[in-house]
């Protein structure tokens, strides 16, 4: 049987551009003991997985991938071979497998049965009820609740993180304010995610005196998915015993060289900011009680899920760029 | 009556120099209403003032100092005349007071009285007893309390902070590492104040290598004075879910231009690190407690004071550009 993969051809410079990624055929390999053999019909992209494909990324969640190889990601499929007991033919999963039709699932790989039964469509098992929907939960009830009223910006605010974590932070009564990379997007935070205020990353006075401008008392929380200058405005605009959560760092995946912002660390001290790092992949063990409580707010209509869909394998490539040209709205998902 | 005062001279570029002060005499105001006349006694240097001398640097504790006028610090003072009623002759007084013979305290000054009877040398309430005390104090059992075992590595370790911070750690049970200037500090640091490594910023091997040589198990967590390629090589040490501490930023005070480090900012999201920012003087209710346990750890003998003293008003700008050589040993005071 022939499987379909996307292999990373070129290691990216900077934003992921088409080329480095290439559609590769090869015949599927057969399964052995205690092995699975899935179909994959939906592929999530993250991008956090940015950061994996430069030489030397490896560390504790993931090897530097490797050149001419499968891209790695994350995806929901259906065991369809086993010689594993513990799946049967039929098991819905979600799993870090790579970016192509078929995979085949080994012990210790990182794989999630979903439940039998599922109220949503799939998707937003990658989406509000997966990784993307944990990290804006985790960030903004664990780490950082806000007090109503307070202030809460969040980067990539129309992105997958961010289109969840402005609808959290406005189900907590605080004042949701996104910044994004187009004006178009910015309509887009405000009259479809119901952000309070928006900013454009670009805008001509520069990201901090665009922050200030809506947020004329302050930054209370700020979600961060950029780092960077935009963090280094964010913390400008920060108040005294803000909290700081640092989601991801798309700069820091694109970057040639190291990233020399922000420049303005010592106001952490000065006005004693709290930062703190999250990686949802630390937290799996707590992902089926929150799956139950974003399910209740999307039962509730309290929350509403944002996709941004393509399909085929040969568009995976494709949807991983657009997220980072800021052309996605909401999360990005590729059914096969 | 006549008053002497060191006046700021110049704004200091980098490192402040001794031309950048100077003395000047002038005479005594008469005090008005509400108003006490001080005479100083000593002079606390705390390297986090060197801030508020560069143009435009005025923040919510201290406006920018102005050129030609004395230099703000703190000191320990005796009232010698009062127009007002919560003030008599000769009680004793802790003040952010200028570098000078005699202040005149207004309404509004941060004055703390000091106990009648004081159970140690008045200095110490200018150092461990004081501002720096309290700042090892509040990072290491509030913000980040160590775990028998733990590593804490601690910048500019054999300075005012760093120098109790090194014995807290101790005291906890954690191992006690120091990063300091010289091989000389890093003797000290070993063999006066109790630390059980020592790593000299200046290694040829560059910072992160030299704390991993004494780290091999990692970093949990880090007090840092220091800030810039110190912090940057701290990060990459730490351990998941190390805690940073960022009581000072010495880079940041002196660097000419933005600083750039760190570029390894990704990290703290990676490895999911706290950093959380600490200035003592928002926490000035909490002082007569804090107090009280140190004088405790004092009295036990678990806590002893290094003090780096020099003599005459004419010595203060001296031993403020003494700090930043890292020619102080301890925490730095002036009789005057």
């Amino acid at each position: 049987m022939k499987n379909r993969s996307i292999i990373l051809a070129k290691r990216p410079l900077g934003n992921p551009k088409h080329d480095d990624f290439a559609l590769q055929e090869r015949e599927l390999e057969e399964i052995h003991d205690n092995e699975i053999l899935v179909k994959n019909f939906a592929i999530s992209l993250d991008a956090g997985f940015r950061n994996w494909m430069n030489e030397d990324a490896g560390d504790e969640i993931l090897p530097a991938m490797p050149l001419g190889e499968p891209v790695m990601g994350l995806s929901l499929c259906e065991v369809i071979e086993t010689k594993n007991p513990e799946y049967l033919v039929g098991d819905k999963l979600m799993a870090r497998f790579a970016w192509q039709e078929y995979s085949i699932g080994k012990p210790g790989d990182f794989i999630a049965k979903l439940p039998k039964d599922l109220s949503f469509p799939y998707s937003y098992y990658l989406g509000v009820l997966g990784d993307t929907g944990m990290s804006a939960y985790f960030a903004l009830t664990e780490i950082a609740p806000p007090k109503k009223g307070q202030t809460v910006l969040i980067s990539a605010a129309g992105g997958a993180v961010g289109s969840i974590a402005g609808q959290i932070a406005k189900i907590y009564g605080a004042r949701a304010v996104g910044i994004s990379s187009s004006l178009e997007k910015c309509d887009f935070l405000i009259n479809e995610l119901g952000y309070d205020a928006a900013v454009n990353r670009k805008a001509p006075e520069g990201q901090a005196e665009a922050i200030k401008a809506v947020c004329p008392d302050g930054v209370d929380i700020f979600l961060d998915n950029v780092g960077g200058e935009t963090l280094q405005a964010a913390i400008t605009n920060m108040n005294h015993r803000g909290r700081i959560v640092m989601i991801g760092a798309v700069t820091h995946y694109t970057s040639e060289g190291p990233p020399t912002a922000p420049n303005n660390l010592f106001e952490l001290s000065s006005k004693e900011i709290t930062a703190q790092g999250l990686m949802t992949h630390f937290r799996h063990d707590q992902y089926d009680d929150v799956r139950r409580k974003l399910e209740a707010w999307l039962s509730e209509g309290k929350l509403k899920s944002f996709e941004h869909k393509l399909t085929g394998i040969e568009n995976v490539g494709v949807a991983f760029c657009q997220m980072f040209d800021g052309q996605n709205f909401g999360k990005t998902v590729v059914d096969l």
